[in-house]
């Protein structure tokens, strides 16, 4: 039986984090999440959490501050410097940045220092600031001496 | 200076696959590709080659043939199984499936493992068949005993 790993807005979800390594052999569907899996979360939960509350420069931190992390959308952005030129492009105040929600999170840990984090998201905006967005992402995450950061962020509608 | 790493379809392009791992501290643009970078990128020249001679068996042996390979469009598929069933669906003839060729490909090394692909595909395909489509894709690769494979696949127009 498949269960969808999931993540409520604001509050992790922790026991029901289903990694897919675990699925094929997993006759339990209840799973507790690993550290991997809580630390690697708690990071974009912390990147909800500062969008919400306007601050940038918090959600940047979820990224690892080098010239070699990657921004996928449409086209490709090299460096947090670059990203975060961007999104003060296109989100230049509160109200463009809207209200965003993550959801569907799911985390499949490649190895000691590294893992993957696909997930959903869903921006609330007046129609005026653009309106509403949302799509799917795949985050690779590297274990940093700061922590979990972002590496390669690959986000499409 | 920053080279983009390049992909001649068809062809591997030997010694300028720059990491962008290497780039900051980069002073000589040339690079002369790693054994990774140049097992990485086989595997997607293969699926390309495979592609174009309509064979999609050869093409899906790019990827793990497991139940938590992820494929990322609009949608999430998880498993080979799901995602031949998607492409027999999407391209279910010579015609369907055209000309296909990548560009701008680029590998990240993760670590002995692990390694990301980023680039460009663009497909070739009479208007009636659907027209040309193109767009980015990132992939995750692992080092398997059957060599290196796609384990997360995220492709978008």
């Amino acid at each position: 039986m498949r269960i969808r790993s999931f993540f409520c807005s604001g509050a992790l979800a922790l026991t029901l984090l289903a990694p897919r390594a675990m699925m094929a052999q997993d006759t339990n569907p209840l799973h507790t999440a690993t550290r991997v899996e809580l630390d690697v979360v708690k990071v974009v939960v912390a990147q909800e959490a500062a969008w919400n509350r306007g601050d940038l420069e918090g959600f940047m931190s979820g990224y690892k501050d080098a010239p070699d992390t990657i921004f996928i959308s449409k086209q490709v952005t090299r460096g947090v410097a670059g990203l975060l030129d961007n999104y003060k492009r296109n989100y230049p105040n509160r109200a463009a940045m809207g209200t965003l929600s993550f959801s569907d999170l799911e985390v499949r840990p490649l190895d000691d220092r590294f893992a993957v984090l696909i997930g959903k998201y869903h921006l609330d905006r007046s129609r005026k600031e653009g309106g509403v967005a949302e799509g799917l992402f795949s985050l690779v995450f590297e274990k940093t001496e700061k922590g979990w950061k972002i590496v390669v962020d690959h986000t499409t509608s």
